[in-house]
């Protein structure tokens, strides 16, 4: 099988991205990662990554909630290759810790800005690069959660109840946008699955990073879980998985 | 069993709104019917309703993509009774008719304004009034759709592309605000519920209304239904249904 060639990293400059950049540069040896950053004059730890790996990691200047920064990153990355085989959108924000009664619908619209539309953005903005791929794993990755999911909304609900406040599901506003990523993952995947480019929906875990104290597991067990999960998806309508290749329900 | 005394209907100038108005009247004799109108001078059907319905049904200005409206229709409630006894968002629009990859993320952002912004301003504004109820049988009531439904997804695709579009699904920018809708209303339910207040979604069918040309069945039939669902619905896990009662899968 051919080896991946070229990878976007939407949103690398620290946490799961960070590590998906990592091991996308360990895991694809042929390919030029290239990563996002809001600001990549302060995303040292890239541009480190960048020096011990010459001429395979570029970083590029992308903010999720402009569609206009996210169209101009994709124009500047079409400029350098003709095609892309694998585009990771990891962009994304908790907004609003709180009761869903209490935290007003500026953060349900800060939650729905990143995670949802940055994604279609980068959806629409991508995937012309991703169709021309002649990668047989290619995809377009979108990172949800398992917060996101209809059917495990109860378990979601009653573990933060215990474990990080009493009486409310904390998470509320976030695990409503996640789970309009997934419909958004699915509509996509229905009309680009067909052109050869299906879209997945990945569980990182809960894994420990700045945005996360709250973890079973440590970034490098999560991305070595992803990527092995990227390399051997194949089109086909369950697209919901977690890192460590287990289906979720939705 | 006590009956209901005070129904607001937002959204209730027409369509599936206009008949759950009218089915209110009917199957709650005791209650005084609020509705709500972005132009009540223009909502002609309300106001004929209103004459044959003395003192019974009152008209308030409300626009559901603006939380002031809605604010201040809960305040001149607020004014005339002490408690609610059922809430019903029907406000909804289908936005952004074709394939995704076209549409863009404006039809997304209106879709998830009035569809799923609309229904937290209208949760947060009214249930006050509604948990101050006496009624055995009061909610808040979310008209949702089975096209929220991400395990019925595919099924709605491939009838869709068969029925109204070939290649795509046409209306998929209303199903991502219909799922977020649905989560939305989970996420409620999981604090209402347990003050008393459970949270009801609502499929109305695929009723023939100026917004719906494609249909099983007609409004009258949809809302007789749907106000039987609301004067069943007890609080519990499951509360996403069919207007003929039927449990609908996330």
């Amino acid at each position: 099988m051919s080896q991946a060639k070229s990878i976007v990293v939407i949103g690398g400059s620290r946490g799961i991205g960070l590590g998906l950049v990592k091991q996308a540069l360990s895991d694809y040896p042929e390919a030029t990662v290239f990563a996002t950053a809001r600001n990549p004059e302060k995303a040292t730890d890239l541009q480190a990554l960048s020096d011990s790996n010459k001429g395979r990691l570029q970083i590029l200047a992308l903010d999720a909630d402009d569609s206009n920064s996210i169209n101009q990153a994709a124009t500047k990355i079409g400029q350098q290759v003709e095609s892309l085989d694998v585009v990771i959108y990891n962009s994304g924000v908790l907004n609003g810790f709180g009761n869903i009664l209490d935290v007003g619908a500026q953060s349900l619209i800060d939650n729905m800005t990143t995670n949802v539309f940055g994604a279609y953005h980068t959806a629409i903005a991508f995937a012309p690069l991703l169709l021309k791929s002649k990668y047989e794993r290619k995809s377009l990755v979108l990172l949800s959660s398992s917060f996101a999911s209809m059917q495990l909304a109860d378990e979601v609900a009653a573990a933060h109840e215990e474990g990080i406040a009493k009486g409310f599901d904390a998470t509320a506003m976030y695990n409503i946008s996640k789970t309009a990523l997934n419909r958004l993952g699915k509509e996509l995947d229905t009309v680009l699955a067909r052109q050869g480019l299906p879209v997945l929906l990945l569980h990182p875990g809960l894994v420990k990073t700045d945005m996360n104290p709250f973890y079973d597991i440590e970034v490098p067990e999560s991305v070595a879980g992803m990527v092995k999960v990227i390399q051997t998806f194949t089109p086909g309508k369950k697209n919901f998985y977690s890192w460590n290749g287990d289906a979720l329900p939705w």
